[in-house]
C-alpha cells in the first residue's frame, strides 16, 4: 500500500458503531458446545454491498439477502455454520425469513435491512428449533469487544478463525476497516461455502462502496482456488456507516481510491487466509503469469495450472514439477506457443523456451519445500499478466471429505429428514 | 450392438494381415525388465486415420505422426512407454523421427508411412541409446500372435494391459477388430498419456475410416474423465487394411454404418478400460445426463459433475451425496433451473425437483457400494442428454502422483541432463 495502515484487533467490530454478538446452538452437534450463530449490528443507518455466488444452484440466505440488497441498504448480519440452508425449497425461503425477523424486530429494523448467511451441510433442512431458544442470548451479548466471535461462529472445516482489522488516515480522520471470512468459495470445502463480512466506520456513499466492492472481491476473492468447486452459499457482504464522523468520501476523488486499495488489501488479506487455512493443505502458491497477449488468456492459463490435480499432488509433494505445470498451460484454451514458454519456480528458471532449464534440481526443489513459495509463469506473447492463490491437493484432503454421512445421520436424529 | 460379434483373442494382431512385436529396451529404468517398445505392421498397405490431444503443448511424436498422416497413409505404428517425449524441443523431434526412421528402413517404407506414439514423464530427453540396441530385436520378434505384447509395453501406471477384439460377419465377409490402449488421456496418470492402437481387416475407404474414428472417438475417449487434466500426448491411431478380402465398403451404406457401430462398441469398451483402470480408482461411474435444452448443456453439467474433486471424493466414500452433484450441475454454466432437477442413484430417487427424495438413505448407500453405479440427472428442461465415464478420486491418487522424482535422478544417471 502506498500509505501506512496499522493493523488493530477486533475483526469486523472493531470499525466504531458496530456491535456483534456469537452464541452456540448446537447447529451441527447439539452435543458440541460452540459458536454458530452470529450477529453484526451497526448502531447508524448504513450503505451496504454484496456479492454472491455465480452458481445457478443458490442457497436460500443467497437468494433472500440479494433480494433485500435490492430493495436498499442493510444495517445487519446473522450468519450460522453448520447448515448451508442450500436445495431446501420453500422451506429454506421461510427459514431464512424467519432468521431475519427474529433479527429485525427485536432492533426494530425492517426484515429487508438484514442480510442473512449460511455455511453448512447441503441438502438437508436448518433446525430451526435449536436457533429459537437462543435469540435473546444473542441480541443480550450485542457488544463491541465481541467482533472475533463472529470469526469463529462462521468457520466450519476451517481449522482457525480468520480476522483482519486496520485503522488508516483518510482525509484527516482516522477510519477502521474490519473484515472476517471462512474458507472457501471456489476451494470449496466439505460444507461447500465461503462468507465473508466486512465492516468500516469510513463514509462511503452507497454507489462508491458497490463499485468498490465488486473491483476488489475480483482482485482477491475471485483469485483464489483450492479444489476448483464453486459453492452454493459464496457470500461477500460489506457494512459501511460513517460513524468514524468523517465527511462523506467524493467519487472517484484520490481519497476513494485510498480507501478502495485498503479495502483490496483487506479482501486480499482475507482470501490469502482462506488458501492457507484450506482443508489439509500444506502449500501457499502464488501463481503469477505474465506476458499473455490478452488479460482473458492469463486468466485462463491461471486457473487451468492452480485447478490442475496433478499440478497441485506435485506441490503436495514438494516436486517441482514444471511439465506438469507447462501441460496444463497447454491445455488451459489460452494462445500460447509452447517454445516461447518461461516458468520460475520460487524465482529460479525451471523451463526456458518450452524446455528444461539449467537450474540444478537441487535449487528448484528447495524452493517448494517451503510453505509458500511463487511460480511465475511468462508466455512471451504479450503485456497482459495475472495473479492467483492457490494451495496443494492433499492425500487428506480427499480423505477429509469422502463422506458427510454423519450430517445426515443427525439430521435423522432430529427428524428432519 | 444389432449384430452379434465374438470377441477372440489378439488384440491388435487379431486382424488379418497385422504383425507385432514388443522387446524390453529399459526407457525408465535400465534395470527393470519389461516390455516397453512396441510395433505393429501392416503386411498390405492401409487407410490409416488418428486423433490427437488439443493440447497446445503437444509431444513430439504427436506433430510427427500428424504430419505423416497428412502426407497420406501409415502402414506401421512404433510406440514407447517411459519417456513422453515431450517439452523436448528440435531434439525431441529428431529422436521422433529417429525412431520412425529405425523401422521405415528394415520395412522397406517411407518414414510418412509410419506413425510413432510415446508416452511417459514429461521434459525429459529421450534414452535413444536403450532403444538403438533393441531394434534388430524388435524386428525379429514380429509375428502374428504377439498382439497382448503391444498391449503390455505400452503401459504405463496402468495395473494391467488392456486390449480387446471381435470378430463379426460384415456383408457376408468375416471381419475382424482389434484394438489396445493404456490409460488415460484427460484421465491423465501421471505419466500424461493415453495412447490406443486400433487395426482391422475391414475394407473401409480412408474418409470413411476418418469420419468414423472421428465419430467414435467423440463417443468414447472424449466422454472419459479421471483427474480432468488433459495431456500432452493422447493419441489414437487406427489402420484398416482389408486383409479380409471383402470388397471395399460403400460410403454410408449400411455395411459401413455397421462397420461404425462395431467401432464405436470397441472404443467404448476401450475407454471404459482406461477408467476402471485409473490409477487407484475402486469406483466407476456411469453419468447420464437427461432432459437439457441443448446437447452443450447436457456436455457442461456432465463434465462439472465428473470432474468436481467434491464429488468424486464422496463417490470414494460411498457416500451418496446428491448435494455435491446438483452443485456441481449449478455451477456447470449450463442453463438448469434448480427446482427442476432430478437426480437418481443407482436408479434410486435421490433427489427430486432440487430437494431431497424420500429413498431411504440405507437404499442409496447400497447404490454407491459397489464397484460400478449409474448417476442419472435429468434437467427437465428438454430433450438433449449426453453420457460420460468417470471414476472416484482417492487419497491414494493423490499419493501416488506427489514426485516423479525418481525419472529425474535416472534421466541425471543417463548423463541425459
Amino acid at each position: 500500500m502506498d500509505f501506512p495502515v496499522t493493523k488493530i484487533k477486533g475483526g469486523v467490530g472493531a470499525p466504531k458503531g458496530f456491535l456483534t454478538s456469537a452464541v452456540s446452538c448446537g447447529i451441527k452437534n447439539p452435543a458440541v458446545d460452540r459458536l454458530d450463530l452470529a450477529l453484526i449490528y451497526s448502531e447508524k443507518p448504513c450503505n451496504s454491498a454484496g456479492t454472491f455466488t455465480t452458481n445457478r444452484v443458490k442457497a436460500a440466505p443467497v437468494r433472500v439477502s440479494q433480494a433485500h440488497l435490492r430493495k436498499g441498504e442493510l444495517r445487519a448480519i446473522i450468519a450460522n455454520s453448520g447448515n448451508a440452508n442450500a436445495c431446501t425449497g420453500v422451506q429454506g425461503i421461510r427459514d431464512a425469513n424467519a432468521m431475519c425477523d427474529a433479527v429485525a424486530k427485536p432492533l426494530q429494523l425492517k426484515r429487508s435491512e438484514i442480510g442473512v448467511a449460511s455455511t453448512g451441510v447441503i441438502g438437508l433442512p436448518m433446525p430451526m428449533m435449536r436457533f429459537e431458544p437462543k435469540y435473546s442470548e444473542l441480541f443480550a451479548g450485542l457488544g463491541r469487544a465481541n467482533g472475533s466471535n463472529v470469526a469463529a461462529a462462521i468457520i466450519t472445516s476451517d481449522t482457525h478463525a480468520k480476522e483482519v482489522a486496520i485503522s488508516f488516515e483518510l482525509g484527516g480522520h482516522t477510519v477502521r476497516l474490519g473484515g472476517c471470512v471462512k474458507g472457501a468459495g471456489m476451494i470449496s470445502p466439505s460444507m461447500a461455502t465461503m462468507l465473508c463480512f466486512i465492516t468500516t466506520d469510513a463514509n462511503i456513499p452507497a454507489d462508491s462502496l458497490r463499485k468498490s466492492v465488486l473491483e476488489c472481491v475480483e482482485e482477491s476473492f475471485n483469485r483464489i482456488t483450492i479444489d476448483g468447486d464453486m459453492s452454493t452459499n459464496d457470500t461477500v457482504i460489506m457494512l459501511a456507516n460513517g460513524a468514524s464522523g468523517m465527511p462523506a468520501i467524493r467519487r472517484n476523488s484520490a481519497i476513494c481510491k485510498q480507501f478502495r486499495q485498503a479495502l483490496n488489501w483487506l479482501m486480499l488479506e482475507l482470501a490469502k487466509a482462506v488458501v492457507r487455512d484450506g482443508e489439509r493443505v500444506t502449500k501457499f502458491v502464488t501463481v503469477k503469469v505474465e506476458g499473455a497477449r490478452t488479460y482473458l488468456d492469463a486468466k485462463k492459463v491461471a486457473e487451468a495450472v492452480c485447478k490442475s490435480a496433478l499440478v497441485k499432488a506435485s506441490w503436495n509433494g514438494g516436486d517441482p514439477n514444471w511439465g506438469r505445470i507447462i501441460h496444463a498451460v497447454g491445455y488451459s484454451r489460452a494462445r500460447i506457443r509452447e517454445e516461447l514458454v518461461d516458468i520460475y519456480i520460487g524465482g529460479k528458471a525451471a523451463c526456458l523456451g518450452g524446455l528444461q532449464a539449467t537450474t540444478p534440481m537441487d535449487e528448484l526443489r528447495e524452493a517448494v519445500s517451503h510453505p509458500a513459495f511463487e511460480i511465475v509463469i511468462n508466455l512471451n506473447q504479450g503485456e497482459a499478466d495475472y495473479t492467483m492463490y492457490s494451495s496443494d491437493l492433499s492425500p487428506e484432503y480427499i480423505d477429509f471429505n469422502r463422506s458427510e454421512y454423519a450430517y445426515w445421520k443427525q439430521a435423522r436424529k432430529d427428524g428432519l429428514v
